[in-house]
Order: C-alpha cells, then structure tokens, then sequence
C-alpha cells in the first residue's frame, strides 16, 4: 500500500487509482483518514462543486453525462460523484444508460465514482464531503454530484454544491409534488429534461409560477433559470453549462461563493465534532462508569439529567487530558 | 404556578393536573426539568411499563383501552402513554374509539396522557422515558405505552417497556409484513387482536411459524406467548394481562427486569448527554471560533478533521471550567 504522500502525489497527477484509493481512505474512515485530509487541504479550493437532483426518471444520470460532455468539450477536468443508489454509477440502473455512461470510461480528464455505501456513522451526508475534497485535490474543474432528489441526507448533500441543479421532466407530476416537498427552496438553476415531450412547456410554466419567478426581485438578486433539455440527444447542455457559469460569476461578484463554502464547512467541522463526540460516548459503552450511572438511576439515587451532566464532564476532562 | 415540590407532592396524591403539569415541564425542556428529573428520582421504580405496538388498524387502542380495564378490576393505578399520532388520545381516530377511551376519563385511577409533539430536540424517543418518570413517580402500577409499530423511533420507545405487546390482526398480510420489518425481534407477549374474524387462526399459525416457537429452547428460555383477543368486546384481555404478568415474574426471577432497566437508563443517559453535547456545539452557530475555523477550512490553512478538533476541545474547556 503506498504512503498518503505518494497517493496524493499521484493523484495531483490524475492518476484514478490514487484517486480510487484516497476516497476509500476517507469514506471508510481509516486511520489514515486524518492524514489524507491534512495533506488535502491545502490543495482544495480549486473545483466548482455543482449538486444535481431530482426525482427517479427525470433523467440525471443522462444530463450528469451530458454535461460532463459539455465541460470536456470546454477542456475542464471533471469529476462525478454519484451518490444515487438508482444510478449507473451505482450499478443500479438500465444497461442503456451504463453504456452510454460508459463514453467517459476511459477518458483521463473524467473521474467518475459512485457512493452507495449508506449507514456508517453519519452516513452520506459524512462521506460526500470528503470524497469532494479528494475530487477537488486532485485537480478536477468542476464536480458534478449526483443525488436523488428525496429524503434529507440527499437535500444536505445537494446543499454542499456551490451551485445546484434541479431536473424535472415533463407528465411528472410527482415531479412537481416532489419538489413542493423542498427542493424548490435549493435550485439555482432548473432544468426541464425531456422537453421534446408533450407537456414540457406546461410543467416549465407551472415551474415558473411555483418559484414566482413573474415576481419582481431586488436588482442584484439572482433569478434561477430554467433550462429545457433534451439529455438524450445532448441538446441543451450547453445551454446548462451557460447558466451554471452565469451562477458562478454571480457568486464570486457578489461574495456569495465564499459565504457559502465557509458555511459549508461550518457545517462539516460541526458534524465531525458531533461525530467525535457521539464516538467518546459509545466508546463508553461495555464501559463500567456509564453502566454504574444507569444502575444508581435505576436505584433512584440519581436522575438521568444529572447522570448525563457526569458523562459529559467525564468526557470532557477526558478530551482536555488527552 | 405551583413549585416544583409542591406539585410533586400533589401528583403522588394522584392529582391529575398536577401529573400534567409535570409531564409539560418535562417533555418542554422547560428551565424546571432537571428540578423536576432530580426531585422524582427516589420515587421511580415502582412501576411496570408495557410497551404496545402494532401497525394502524389492529385494535391498539381498544386493546389499551381493556388493558386499562383489566388492571383497574386488579386494583390497579394505570397510567397510559399514547405516543400514538392517529391514537384516540392524540385526538386523531375515529368517535368511536375517543367514546370508548373515555370510559377510563372519569377514573381517578387512570391517568391518560398523549404525546403527539414531534420534533423537539431528540422528539418522542427522548420525551417519552421522562413522562414515564413522572407517571412512575406519581404512582402508577403499571404504565401503558401506546406506539405505532412503524419507524425507527416507535421502535425505539417500545424499547423501553420492561415488556413489549406485539399486536396483529387477522387478514392483515401487512401486519405481517411489518412485523417482519422487525417487530417480531422485540414482543415479549404477542396479541392476535380480533380473533372473531376470519383468518385468525392462520395469522397465530404463521406468526407462531415465524417466531419459531415450534422449535425446542433453553428450559429456562422466554417463549413469547400468543393470546388471542376481541378487544372490542372486552375478550381475552385478562388473558393479556396474566401473559404480562407470567413475563414479569420471569424476569424478576432471572435478573432480567433490572438488566433491561439499566440498560434503558444507559440508553437514557447517553441521549441526554448527546443531546447536551449537540446544544454546545449548536450553541456555537453564530459564534466567530466556529465561523474562523470554516474560513481557515476554506482558505486551505486547515483539515475539517483538524479544525472539529479545535472545536472539541473547546467544548470541553468549556465544560471542565464551567
């Protein structure tokens, strides 16, 4: 096994081994996950990181590979984070689309990786973060993570995106229910794919009225677009790739892309530290202090609050210790 | 407002608005909690927490209901805990059902509480032990907790019954189903509920099948029983409570009662402390340590990993000198 230096090394270099391997380090937690992201940070900063989300069927995996496409086209480095479980990347989908996947395969300026692997610790929501950093490290452009777009740890993912996609497609009506649900709050850009079929101009225009986008906003607000595109057949992609650039420059004008990279790892740190936390907490179990609290509690010579408040302080002496 | 002594002592007098009151302090984290957690510690213990759960539909209610009824003609003092959000007692059933729970409304004997407010801090799973607190503490025999069989945190709370009632009933193919989804790792005592209705021999046969029950186990082994019941008129309930109390005495006589109530305290304590170690951490949204180490994450000067260090310890600077 090489050492976290020569890896990252290597994957500065874009070689997708050391970047396979640098994301297994930090998914699964190994011990050398702190080493790995010690020697990523200062390499990290470089990738626009865009989220793209929306309902099973509304064709991301297409439009993820449409727009890696795009980015090539425009001689950028690319990397796909997949953390669908539906997707081709994961494995789980039509053979049609893994194929047409499959275009990028052997391209070295595309890295692609699926995350499928859900309940360690925090899940997701813990590990995209991480394997964002290594994309970010190893010299990608632009990020693309792909997620469904239901259930929150998705939501808090695509909230890690610099910028996020919603997709949509048309005679979809859960489409729309869908993203009533919350979704409608996270886009920066709207994509309607599909839209060579009936109904694309109606679910854009009902899209049009749920954003209020007829509504009148301050100068320098930003007023998400909506994109109409036909994945399929590549159509509209650079159309997306236009409105995500326009986003971004909007950002950087404003200040808005640092806010939210430094909320974005406030919110990272915080999860860690919660993490750390709950950790020292479980290390207690089989432990005999936490198991002598219980049974005083049991006994009623001690209540569960001031039971919790000697826990703490344990703990707390034992970070301030070690 | 009465002090938090005085309505201790007036909720072991049985006084009802007294119990409410406290149940309110303690499920609203209110400033008097701990007080109040503190001052009912040497009254706990005393009583016998049934947990009941069942998918929407098998009678939970009306089982409650002749449970309650049953106890009462054993001279028992009941307290019942509907964390049931379409239970009578949430007040989201049919007349019907609310008509017949309010047979026990007039009783001094029975103290009924609902718990339908989700999503404060650790939501049901952490308010529901403390309204046990009280209503053990206010004197109850035997507590009641009503639960639907569905989602993780249902589960949970039935995990801190001393004994959990699994409910089914006849031509229910999801009741099974459900159970399956794990209800069937946590009865003590199984109910097949409406056992008037066609099918209910075959839903104690494949429930029966299921558990294994056919199969030889350790002379001293529990072997959940299956009672049969029509709730509705009152049958079979006597023969619940007779299963519950074979179950107890069970596990006095093997230890088993107080193990499983130390390891619920356990669990107990260390939602607590999460919870209290979360509220720091929280606490710091807003706080420039928090906002100066995501800007260094994102400057590249520092590791998320690094930087939740920091955090951590911190917070337990915090905790040690305060």
């Amino acid at each position: 096994m090489a050492d976290v230096p020569t890896l990252v090394e290597q994957a500065r270099e874009g070689r997708p081994r050391a970047v396979a391997r640098l994301i297994s380090l930090v998914e699964g937690a190994s011990p050398q996950l702190r080493e790995v992201m010690a020697a990523l940070a200062p390499l990290t900063g470089g990738a626009y990181v865009v989220g793209l989300t929306g309902s099973p069927g509304v064709g991301k995996s297409t439009s993820t590979s449409g727009l890696v496409s795009a980015y090539r086209r425009a001689g950028k480095r690319v990397g796909v984070l997949a953390v669908d479980p539906s997707s081709p990347f994961s494995g789980g989908a039509l053979l049609g689309d893994r194929v047409r996947m499959s275009d990028h395969a052997s391209d070295p300026g595309v890295y692609i990786r699926s995350m499928a692997t859900r309940g360690h610790l925090g899940g997701l929501a813990w590990a995209a973060p991480q394997a964002i950093r290594v994309l970010d490290a190893a010299g990608c452009d632009v990020i693309l993570v792909e997620t469904v777009g239901v259930g929150q740890s998705e939501v808090e993912i695509a909230s890690q995106a610099d910028t996020s996609v919603v997709l949509l497609a048309p005679g979809m009506g859960d489409g729309i229910q869908a993203a009533k649900a919350g979704i409608l709050e996270i886009g920066d850009v709207y994509v309607v794919n599909k839209a060579d079929r009936d109904g694309a101009d109606a679910t854009a225009r009902e899209l049009n009225h749920m954003l209020g986008l007829g509504e009148s906003r301050g100068p320098g607000d930003w007023r998400p677009p909506i994109v109409k595109t036909v994945a399929a057949r590549g159509e509209g992609l650079d159309e997306v790739v236009e409105a995500l650039e326009k986003h971004r420059a909007w950002m950087e004008e404003r200040g808005v892309l640092s806010e939210r990279r430094v909320a974005r790892a406030a919110r990272e740190v915080e999860t860690i530290a919660v993490t750390a936390l709950r950790e020292r907490i479980g290390d207690l179990h089989g432990d005999r202090r936490l198991d002598a609290l219980a049974e005083r509690i049991v006994a009623g010579d001690l209540d569960p609050y001031a039971a919790a408040d000697e826990l703490v302080a344990g703990i707390a002496e034992g970070i301030t210790e070690g």
